[in-house]
């Protein structure tokens, strides 16, 4: 039982997988910096500025904004384990592989879970939701994926929030390859209950999730009949570290948070706007070059994510073949797909510190030189 | 909905809290590498040394081996969740804050828990554990913890797998304060599940939790009637990327394995046995200082904790003033004590890189300037 290993000595690679993206490298200096203790006045004063900056970012004023201690998954596992109880009606639209998800871990909390099911890559209509509200009344949980990172579709929720409170249902959304790359309106939306990853449009590394909570789903929170059937990610006593009660809960990932923090500075210093736009641009760039290929993409531009590229794979190309090659000669890192979109499409995403054109350009030009034939 | 904050521009603090630790300077180092996707060929060879790394510091052969993305309270729910079906007896040996959190994890997922109680600071002993397993039976899981944080007791084990095969158990052993810094022999002391934190004796910064399965465990987990009722810890889902299959769980923390890795790697170059050396000649320090300064320690020489030392607080002197100037004037981070133990003890941390004679003659100095009248 002796084992030994090298320096840690890692290619250089340019990520446009669907996360972590590429990490800004002032978010990178600041995980150097020595640690400091858990109850240490400083490290307060840090958690109380990053809970503002987070909020800022999902554009809320809910007092319950923090990151949980893991990955997006453990997000979407918070919001289920502290607002599911066991016969709740939960309708949850189904149309990737993060909503099936959703679907699997609701029903570990004992959710009755509705689903509505659309096509991989297409979304939900107002009046499609609607019917669903009503057929399933009364309903405790409506629960969307914003951006759905294994199709690389758009679900719009202006409204959505106004039609789930007048069928009494809180409205729960997965913003995890979403916020900090396109609009994330919480409050204007009337979104009850977000979660987030920190490795996708934030630019940082994966290890938080940020969630927020709105005063109604607060009150849900506080007024479950049954305990929350999870240690971890129990929000009725995370919440007590977080707040002036500073009740020690778990040792947070120092390191992690100092990174956060920077990482939600880049964002506000560049502006949500700005970066949105950043975003939108720079995908726009890269639809251009793939349709200048003769490639297409999956989705319709009206529902396509700024974040998140989906290409159709040509027929006769291998999906494998290319990714390799992508991966060996040329460094970059993109994805397949998954489920029914296995070998179909090519995920890439431009995200946080990813969208770049000069990224765009790098891919666009590796792609024509494996595509014979090709522009 | 703005916000704005300053660069992270934190005290250098010297950390003999519970954790985290100091983080040697290499670990910080290795943190700001560029991230490789969770796909990339060379991230599966990180995973792989990560390891076996591991294996090696808890001196096991068992394959089910590996860092949860979680701290080391997801560590504890991560076994409880895994091995814990609904009816099954669990004894836990409760001597301590993270023991009583044993009790509420595992009831949690259905445990009939089944307490052996001893006051904070003491330990059990083979006739007493023997006795509880045969009261009990059958008795699916026996767990301690190891080095409770809380009191600084260590729990022997020697033996203790031996007795609870003989009854038909499984060993859970909490390892968190442990691990790297005194004798943890998994496969010599037969223990079959064990979880530790990275940011104590290992050195790391919080935010994953090695876990490690032996063969009968593994068994038990693949038996199970029920499925596990947590997604983010679930071992059965989880072992399938750690494994070849490599098939996706969730997006592990790029950054907090690269840290781990290199922690690993120190540990090892090391060497375990100077390492435990290490701890153990830098608390005899301590204890010597202490004595000479007229103070007690709160656990008998024979049971003390080599990483963690609780020192009674002598009459007339406030806890929390003189802590508050350990942290002000001196920049030292020590901790209180918790439950019965508040206001009576302090806990003062010597683990992985802070486990450094200075930092002892740097604690021990401040504590003459800060009690008068003594030594």
């Amino acid at each position: 039982m002796s084992a030994a290993a090298g320096d840690l000595n890692v290619s250089y690679r340019l990520l446009l997988g669907p996360g972590p993206s590429a990490v800004h490298p002032r978010v990178l200096r600041t995980m150097s910096t020595a640690l400091v203790g858990y109850m240490d006045p400083e490290w307060f004063q840090l958690m109380d500025e990053e809970q503002a900056l987070l909020r800022a970012v999902f554009q809320t004023k809910n007092s319950l904004t923090l990151p949980m201690s893991g990955t997006g998954s453990a997000g979407m596992e918070t919001v289920f384990c502290n607002f599911v109880e066991p016969g709740d009606t939960v309708v949850i639209g189904c149309n990737g592989y993060f909503s099936d998800r959703m679907c699997e871990m609701a029903e570990i909390y004992g959710a009755d879970v509705k689903r509505i099911e659309k096509p991989w890559g297409e979304v939900f209509t107002p009046e499609e939701i609607e019917a669903a509200l009503k057929k399933h009344a009364p309903v405790k949980i409506l629960a969307f994926v914003h951006a759905e990172t294994s199709t690389g579709a758009l679900q719009p929720l202006e409204g959505m929030g106004e039609t789930a409170h007048r069928h009494g249902a809180l409205l729960l959304v997965d913003c995890v390859t979403s916020l900090g790359g396109m609009p994330v309106r919480i409050d204007e939306w009337g979104i009850d209950v977000a979660y987030s990853a920190t490795q996708k449009c934030l630019g940082c590394p994966p290890g938080l999730s940020p969630v927020t909570v709105s005063e109604r789903a607060s009150k849900v929170l506080h007024g479950r009949k049954s305990k929350v059937k999870n240690w971890y990610l129990d929000l009725t006593l995370i919440e007590k570290y977080w707040n002036k009660d500073r009740a020690y809960h778990h040792t947070p990932s120092t390191t992690l948070h100092y990174g956060f923090r920077e990482g939600l500075r880049l964002v506000l210093e560049e502006g949500l706007e700005a970066r949105w736009a950043r975003h939108r641009a720079t995908a726009e760039y890269l639809w251009g070059k793939m349709e200048s290929l003769g490639l297409k993409l999956f989705v319709g531009e009206k529902h396509r994510l700024p974040s998140l590229a989906t290409i159709c794979i040509p027929d006769g190309v291998d999906d494998q073949d290319i990714r390799k090659k992508l991966l060996n000669t040329y460094n970059i890192d993109i994805a397949g797909g998954f489920g029914p979109l296995k070998g179909k499409i090519w995920r890439v995403g431009l995200m946080g510190f990813s969208s770049r054109r000069e990224n765009v350009t790098l891919f666009s030009e590796a792609l024509r030189e494996l595509l014979p034939g090709r522009g």
